[in-house]
């Protein structure tokens, strides 16, 4: 392998609970082809990789370039994982990758460089190379959907922590002794503001009510989402807008604990607030100034993500730029 | 000037609420002379500062250190300030101070060069390089006293963020809508946990009960404290041992909070916690550990501060270490 240029391809991976996007792009940021699939969680992850194996193929041939050509491969992964020994952790939506040595299977079947995080992580460093945190020196990027992941750029570089699981924001107290969070314990930001978490607090909320929720859920508590309880606000269902009022409340309270500790430039905030700018960012923005001293937010923008469905592409693209310590524009030719 | 080496000297000033501690020591960490002396902030700033210049004479003659021969100056300040425009923000110990322009009086007074910063930062890197927290990458110190500052040294340097004012982890909200803390917001971990947070709390909680803190305190409740509390604890008073139970309980979830966020590998804490080791630690390890995931567990330790009574001398050393990029180790013969 010659050493990389900005026409440099590579592979990347980006595997969620549902898809998993794989794709082919130039170090600097150019796509050449990119195809999703769907990760049948219930097949195992032996048979889950194949399908990506045989995905890369058809995104090489697409995108023209051979296997021998690429520089590197970038894989993020669901959630927090262990990163030392290069298996996953046992994950709510994809509990039967548990212990799964992904990285040695890709070392296995790809003699190239293999750069992995998980996706919180990864999309931090793709907003902030590529999107919403150029030129920024600190920021916080916050997952925003089935749950709240976190990755933190500070002093310029992903910041990852001993155990390499830095950036749990989601996890921290807001309601002590509140709903459980997916992880088992009460109160935890993401327990609250996911988009998991709001819809089991909906269903408790307007079980026997007789709200407009229920309409669009077709009358099945299971079907209760983010994006019902959204729309119903921006319908100005009461007991919608006041619950959502509550949810920029705890929310705003869990940015502001992260302003005191990290003091950053940025907060960027992806899916479900990157999909309603216009309902979060303003409350959200007034309720955080509130919340911290003003010596805290001169420089303080609370931004939505920019890259959404493009993340796929970016977040392993910057995974490995972040491993071979390049820039965007330094890989230009 | 010539380059510093083990020997040189430096002038430490740490200035405190109460009292201003003004010492010469060597870049090694060689103690030469220290001098404590009343802060009296009804003086204000300049005769304040004139008093600080007297003593260092003092200490300097003591030493037999001539000030020509100094390499630098550092100086710890007592909470957040305004670390660009070197002046002091409105400190509720130090209102007097509100505004004093001490980085370039200091400049005007010697021509050698001068780092500043917070009292909590400036431990932190001190307890880093002399102290608790030799060795680590990440670690997170809290100065648990008055108030609950904290220093976050991150991919071993100091994180200050983007107005360097990070690392106020007292600040985090443990309970909405909880007491008052000293900043004027509601059920920050400083309001709850901090020394005048549990004094303020317990005048609430004894108030017209028959407990024994109130003959500690002369029936004066003005005279209720963190120690009178923990004497209290040591006693068995049923109320203060319950009471010390809720303080742990909050703290913890305050340190479970920061580990889900910054995956430390040792939390290093201060003044009450380091005069108290065996009534916090051990059931603080407990609860923390209860409240993050195993993940996070394996590196972290939870010790008090090794430094205490000497902060004064290695603060401002610290600081001066930090910015000529020295470890102890290289600057020592």
């Amino acid at each position: 392998m010659t050493s990389p240029s900005a026409t440099s391809p590579i592979l990347g991976i980006d595997l969620g609970g549902t898809k998993i996007a794989v794709s082919c792009a130039r170090l600097d940021g150019h796509e050449l082809a990119e195809k999703k699939i769907p990760t049948q969680p219930e097949e195992g992850p032996e048979r889950g990789m194949e399908r990506v194996l045989a995905a890369a193929d058809e995104v090489l041939e697409q995108a023209g370039v051979a296997r021998a050509e690429l520089a590197a491969l970038g894989m993020s992964v669901p959630g927090p994982w262990n990163h030392q020994a290069g298996t996953f952790l046992k994950l709510p939506n994809l509990s039967s990758w548990s212990g799964f040595p992904v990285r040695r299977w890709l070392e296995d079947h790809f003699s190239i460089p293999i750069h992995m995080d998980n996706d919180a992580n990864a999309a931090a460093l793709a907003e902030w190379k590529f999107g919403a945190g150029r030129g920024c020196r600190n920021l916080i990027y916050l997952t925003m959907s089935t749950g709240i992941g976190g990755g933190l750029i500070l002093d310029g570089r992903l910041y990852r922590g001993i155990n390499y699981n830095a950036g749990e924001v989601g996890h921290q107290v807001i309601v002590p002794d509140g709903p459980l969070c997916g992880c088992g314990l009460p109160g935890h930001l993401e327990g609250l503001c996911s988009g998991s978490g709001m819809a089991r607090r909906l269903r408790d909320l307007i079980a026997g009510e007789n709200s407009s929720m229920w309409q669009m859920a077709d009358g099945d508590p299971e079907k209760l989402s983010a994006e019902i309880l959204v729309a119903a606000v921006r319908q100005g269902d009461t007991m919608a807008v006041e619950f959502f009022r509550q949810i920029l409340e705890e929310l705003s309270t869990g940015l502001a604990n992260l302003v005191f500790i990290l003091n950053p430039e940025r907060i960027i905030l992806g899916t479900i607030v990157a999909r309603n700018p216009d309902l979060y960012l303003a409350p959200l923005d007034r309720l955080v100034r509130r919340k911290v001293w003003e010596i805290f937010t001169p420089d303080l923008r609370i931004v939505p993500a920019q890259l959404t469905d493009r993340i796929g592409v970016y977040a392993p693209l910057a995974l490995i730029l972040e491993a071979l310590d390049l820039e965007p524009e330094e890989v230009t030719e």
